[in-house]
């Protein structure tokens, strides 16, 4: 059962409301919500909501205090028109589940059909008694589609059935003011609305008020069965109405196709919409499946992960990397937003969560997916060029730290914009990719050119004191000190960035005439690459002498500890129960941050300064953000601290299906997600990746009996079985390679052992 | 005519901008901007604006994120019921400077006088030649009162004239959105308007939106002639038509008297503006012209300083402490805004410019509206108590940054409320009361309270590291780098707070039931404040050995110098044109920070190493705040720099009159002002309050050939006359005192002189 996920809940609120994003059906462009077709009662909370991933509005940032280079205004992912809604009437009544008697329900998410089925039944207040079955599934062979087949049964009665099924272009954002970590404002965004119905096609588009970017909905009902199709249209909505007899026994299937399109990616959005659902109405729902089917077969063939002993934790691995293919963007106008395509937290935005959190899980299971999402970082770099020189720097480009189409979006910016690790956490992200692919045709072509900008605003913001390279007035990634002096995290990255741009330009200055245009158009010259060199070579890294750890840094171990176990349960997470100030004063971390740099680059310190730093920061951490737990497992399976390496690791990898930080409601963690598989395949299996060699040094949780992993290097698709006393590695792709298992180097032909003491 | 401004422009807009917060007519109540009666032509811009200290309206905060414990709402100071407007029409013909033929104007602020008077020769265009005078005073004996002289002289011509003078409560306040110094939002702040004419008496108030407090204005016109008295009666206002004839050469005058009154300093508005109005009509201007002299003429007996050989200085700093007396609040609901009573920058908020900038002033020349400031702060301690424990702190009081009823204004926190040291910087003025006046009586009912609530906070967020007590993340006086660790002018300025909070308390514990009061309610123990002792005792103050001074923080000697000769002339204020997170980046200082520190606490450094401090500091200063300067002259005259110690004195001097920084039509820099009055006293005259003695150095800059002022020590007024080789100190008031010059202590009986070399 460990590929399906199931509920039986229909009543209580909470519950749905959390289901709502953990059935969301998406393919990475459409996200649909687990919301009924039917709606709930008055009463319920629901946040209702079908997504297109980067399709956003823009929205005035308003401040107490507006300084020079805040940003002026946010993008928002956008709630799109709903082809969510289909009522049902059996004989004139209604079907709800809050009304008349429900005998069976069953929601299940298959996750190698890649389809959300509801299974009802039920009993209607007059006694009439029917099965329902409702399947959806957003097709990742053909991304604008989304389908529903919905079918009744009647058990005990002849009758009329009526559907009434909407596209309805009147939506708004779900908004909550008292939670920075969902939208504000107003949810209203559209300005232009047009509903209208032809060749028996509802068509129903709107266009945003600031963004002016235009969405459209073509849909097509099909029935079984000959029926009465009317349509009743209002000003932003159309409803189709069908009606036909049923007769006991018999089932009555409706197939709803809704094709979404939007201007960003469509050029004639309501054309193209309506040409490609001309196309994919000629095959039925069961065709649509067994695509998905087939698409899923290959996803799985290289993600899957396999532990042997425990069946909720297999669930929930599988759920976690399944989100992950629902939520990843796949063209150079999306990436990953940190709720996925299942809800409007953190409004849509991407972080650097993608790169250091979730990439390394597409790079060595799909590398061509993890391709696209370093073309996202390309194609906004000259927006990160423009933000660099906002932010002062004569050259050099500065990511933004959240962000939709490449414009910083963060409205604090001691936690937002002072976050300039995001350029070496991308920049380590093309260097990941590199290092697994040798792509170096995407390297001229992208790669480069990101790493080479990145580089510069390093050099740009950063400085030579006492002949050490230092880099002031910086954010890391632990939240709970904001704007410090040489972070350790961001030095070491920096210095990692530096050296590959200086590396890169090196191998590929002579290339090709691409790159040659890159270097020129860029004004990049020998001395300036030169320049880099010295940096990285002199970067400064803080350490402290007496306790043999890396301080995050420089007077960070100067503050006082603030017990956490002193602190009451209730006062979690502290940035929601005191002020930052307070926050700050302390030697408190939100999440790993040195750690995670001793786990990206742990050939910067010694073993002993790593196991050192581990402990002392495990003491001061407070993982209230849901980054931590996967890094902790991961630097605690290094340290020999298996039993934590485990404890961590089971917080992360049933986050969501068990709902631990409460917030499923508001979308699934993606980053978490990533998290459990880096916790399996870094943590467990103790892969990395080098310049010269992936390496090997995997450790079994006691609880388990056997695991497998597969991954991606250099072509190579290799799987990796770990048992009792013995580890399997087998080639199942590609030429032999040479490969490092705990610190000694094989040749791995087809398939090699080793038998452990 | 040092005790004069005069002006003769009327038609250029940038000018009567500045002009209008010049000329403002105040008196630490009610505040009048200098618009002209009559308005000025479609085309100009204006900030007509009339003002009551501390009346307030309360507006909400929105922030792009807003994070635990930042202020909901701010207050901002109101522009209230104008009384102003009075228009004139001569023979139907409307009196207007931009029309017809100006043959004469002059605009004069008497400083001896407390008026400032309009004169104007002007020529219709139909040719009805008049002579107008309007003068305009705010009364310093009734605060209440604002009064208005309107004198017409037909030149050549007998006809009507008539004034159309109205009371108008359908006033707004002035926003621009893109200056962080002014209000944002839109400018309307009230919801009950009442306009009546009640006895031949015009009353006009209005209620406040949130903040639900209400204003009154109260106005009766009195003619010298007989005269036709109509109304005209709108909703928010009531305009009184006055026709009359005049003759050729006679003259006519309309006086109309204002009384301002609100509800938080008066039970009834309406009845008590009502009954003190028919009180004041009894006068006519003349007396209260006499008795603002009489007024005056006592005030400037203390505050006077006289400058012989530039007249420009003398005037400008007559007109720096005549503002400073304009603006200083009387009553325990107000202080001194930054701008004081002329204009809306900074919305009417008091700052710690209060406390370190302008107090001594009254302090040394006015201790009883010292004592009252003193008191406003007591009155607010309450709040400070409730904003220490949003901000986390188990006990102590946080004063607001900024305020004006006692609640945290600052939308910005890391130059807001990170502040702390103005918990400081208001126990340094109660200590600093406490020595001139030596009165414990306040100190036991007010003083001691504010030292015992504010050591404590300092308690709580300092900590002991290598046993020496360390405040971590706060922000010292200079806003160019914020949030910092262990800033010295923080941490020296604590010192002094917990070194005289033990004091205090060891001195009046067992004073009065009062006191004993205090400290039982306050459950104040001895374990408590030993631990202020030991928290002064071992203060950390930073020294850099190499370069002999003390780092502003725990980093900043660290960070990269940025050349200020390298950055533009337009790219100042750096704030205005910078991000602030590149400014952080940086050794460059908005303001004296360490310095400020130097002056206020001499004895906490050797003098090398003020010299040295001093030096460093200056190179990196851009004095980008007008805070700045006058603390730089200081301590140049104390290091020997005496060119730059003039040079600053003299950027501070007239910085209004002159308009250095091009922003006077907000509002004049009233914390510059008492800068002006600092550098002559602290800086070139050297007086210095220390617990045992006052003590003078006084030095003469060379372009005068002799300056004096006057101070107030311990119920002594002294005089102190610096001449090009002689020092005379006269006691003109109070017994014989001991008093240190150029370090040797002399008997000051009731003059002495020291001849130089």
């Amino acid at each position: 059962m460990s590929w399906l996920v199931q509920d039986k809940i229909y009543e209580d609120n909470k519950v749905l409301l959390k289901n709502e994003s953990l059935f969301n059906v998406s393919n990475g462009y459409i996200g649909v919500r687990g919301n009924f077709e039917e709606g709930y009662e008055a009463g319920f909370d629901t946040i209702r909501g079908t997504y297109l991933n980067a399709f956003y509005e823009v929205e005035p940032i308003t401040y107490g205090e507006k300084l020079y280079g805040f940003p002026d205004t946010k993008q928002k992912i956008l709630n799109v028109i709903d082809s969510q809604t289909i009522h049902l009437y059996i004989e004139g009544e209604y079907f709800s589940l809050h009304q008349g008697e429900v005998l069976d329900f069953t929601r299940t998410l298959d996750m190698k059909e890649g389809s959300v089925t509801r299974s009802i039944h039920w009993r209607s207040p007059k006694g009439h008694e029917v099965k329902i079955t409702i399947e959806r599934l957003a097709s990742f062979n053909t991304l604008e589609l989304f389908l529903i087949r919905y079918t009744v049964e009647a058990v005990n009665f002849d009758g009329e059935i009526k559907f009434l099924s909407s596209v309805d272009g009147d939506i708004v954002n779900y908004t909550d003011e008292t939670d920075p970590r969902t939208g504000g404002g107003h949810g209203k965004c559209y300005e232009q609305y047009d509903a209208k119905v032809v060749e028996n096609m509802i068509q129903v588009s709107t266009t945003t008020i600031h963004s002016k970017l235009k969405a459209t909905c073509t849909c097509h009902h099909h029935l079984n069965e000959t029926c009465e199709l009317n349509f009743e249209k209002h000003e932003r909505k159309v409803t189709a109405i069908i009606s036909t007899d049923i007769e006991r026994s018999q089932k009555i299937t409706l197939t709803k196709y809704n094709v979404y399109t939007d201007d960003r990616r469509h050029e004639r959005p309501e054309e193209d919409g309506k040409e490609l659902l001309k196309k994919v109405i000629y095959r039925e729902f069961d065709f649509y499946l067994d695509e998905q089917i087939q698409y899923l077969k290959k996803f799985w063939k290289s993600a899957d992960i396999t532990i042997q002993g425990d069946e909720d934790l297999q669930q929930g691995i599988h759920y976690n990397v399944y989100q992950l293919l629902q939520s990843v963007g796949k063209d150079k106008y999306s990436n990953i937003a940190a709720k996925g395509m299942s809800g409007e937290g953190y409004e849509g935005h991407y972080f650097w969560d993608t790169e250091i959190y979730i990439f390394p899980f597409f790079l060595l299971t799909q590398p061509e997916l993890a391709k696209k999402l370093l073309i996202y970082r390309h194609s906004i770099l000259d927006g990160a060029r423009n933000r660099a020189k906002e932010m002062g720097h004569e050259r050099g480009a500065l990511y933004p730290w959240r962000t939709i189409n490449g414009d910083e979006c963060s409205p604090f910016f001691p936690a937002g914009t002072a976050q300039y690790h995001i350029n070496a956490d991308i920049a380590y992200a093309v260097i990941q990719y590199y290092m697994i692919t040798r792509d170096t045709e995407f390297m001229i072509h992208y790669g480069a050119e990101i790493l080479f900008e990145t580089a510069r605003l390093w050099a740009d913001i950063g400085h030579f004191h006492h002949n050490q390279f230092m880099i002031h007035s910086v954010t890391g990634p632990d939240e709970y000190t904001c704007v410090v002096d040489n972070n350790y995290y961001t030095n070491v990255m920096a210095k990692h960035n530096l050296k590959w741009a200086y590396k890169m330009y090196e191998l590929l200055k002579d290339q090709s005439n691409h790159m040659t245009t890159i270097i020129e158009s860029m004004e990049l010259t020998k001395e300036e690459v030169e320049k880099w060199q010295k940096a990285y070579e002199n970067m400064y890294l803080p350490y402290d002498k007496a306790l043999g750890i890396n301080p995050q840094d420089d007077t960070f171990l100067t503050k006082k500890i603030w017990e956490i176990s002193s602190i009451p349960k209730n006062k979690f997470p502290l940035l929601l129960n005191y002020h930052p100030l307070l926050i700050y004063r302390y030697q408190i971390c939100k999440q790993a941050d040195t750690v995670l740099a001793h786990f990206l680059l742990e050939d910067e310190q010694g073993y002993e300064t790593i196991e050192k730093s581990y402990h002392y920061y495990e003491n001061i951490t407070t993982h209230d953000s849901s980054l931590s737990f996967g890094v902790f497992s991961i630097m605690a399976a290094k340290v020999g601290e298996e039993q934590k390496a485990y404890d961590y690791f089971m917080k992360s990898a049933r986050l969501d299906l068990d709902d631990h930080h409460g917030n499923t409601k508001h979308g699934i963690h993606t980053a978490n997600m990533g998290g459990t598989y880096l916790g399996i395949v870094y943590g467990f299996g103790g892969l990395r990746i080098k310049e010269d060699i992936a390496s090997l040094n995997p450790k079994k949780p006691s609880k388990w009996q056997e695991y497998a992993f597969k991954f991606i290097y250099q072509g190579r698709l290799v799987k990796v079985i770990v048992k009792e006393n013995r580890i399997e590695i087998l080639l199942e792709e590609g030429e032999a390679l040479d490969i490092k298992v705990y610190e000694k180097v094989y040749t791995l032909e087809s398939k090699l052992h080793i038998d452990l003491a």
